[in-house]
């Protein structure tokens, strides 16, 4: 799948089928975060991969929104250090869309879970003191496999010329 | 250009030729920002495209590293609320990553530069004060063309086994 197509036609997918993911393809999605450019180079990011059900329930538990980690086939959480500096949290975010970009074009869609009680998600992923989580990544190929070549659903996004200025605000 | 071949190749490009950047492959550019999943689609992003060589060279002045900005073909500034939570930031992370990967399969490269001086880049951006600017991303094709296709530099990046755990940390 070409670079553009990926960017054009990723989107969310919550729900999850039974088709596992392989070491080949999480080992892709994990390398793509690995390989994406970051402030300084300081790669300070880590990445803890959960496929334990039970796990992945209790993980489920940790933002109002993260519902969907509880089916996940697998889940990756993005760990920077405690307290994370906005460069850090950037980086994260970049590294976080090439997994996502590297992911769809397996086939493989992801949807982000936002950390709203950080003390439960440092006990149940043992995040030392200096270290904190506040997103993860479900993984999986979707339920709906028409996801996959699903249109852009017509006023999802603003406009660009909304959003785009030129030489100043 | 495979979207996987995009995320590994992709390098940090700092100086660039006078090859200019089509209308079209900007829109391109600034769609893939666009197009990017936000947390709860807030799309609480906006981008000032630069491409006025005073006004450049002007903004090379926002940080320490920022000095690239002054050759830049196009800078497009990442303009957030002010302040700035944590997923707005996030958010601007993947946007950023969406561009760079967008821009580097039309053979522009690009790197981001960190302000510093966030007064400055206020000013010279003309932004509200319920708006702030943390990075600007330069765009341009390579002065060295061989960059597009260089290998990737032996000890890079950290060993994916070092970046990885299972389960918990």
């Amino acid at each position: 799948m070409d670079t553009w197509n990926a960017i054009n036609t990723v989107r969310v997918v919550r729900r999850f089928s039974d088709e596992p993911i392989t070491e080949e393809q999480l080992a892709r999605i994990l390398d793509a975060a690995r390989r994406t450019g970051s402030s300084k180079n300081e790669q300070a990011w880590a990445f803890i991969v959960v496929r334990d059900r039970d796990h992945l329930r209790e993980l489920a538990a940790v933002g109002t929104y993260a519902g969907h980690l509880a089916g996940a086939t697998v889940a990756v959480a993005l760990v920077t250090p405690n307290p994370a500096t906005t460069s850090q949290t950037w980086d994260m975010g970049r590294a976080a869309q090439s997994m996502v970009l590297a992911a769809w074009e397996l086939e493989i869609g992801s949807v982000p879970a936002t950390v709203y009680d950080h003390a439960l998600a440092a006990r149940l992923l043992g995040l030392p003191d200096d270290r904190r989580c506040d997103y993860l990544l479900s993984f999986g190929h979707p339920a709906d496999a028409s996801k996959l070549t699903a249109p852009n659903r017509r006023g999802g996004r603003v406009a660009l010329a909304d959003l785009v200025h030129e030489e100043r605000w």
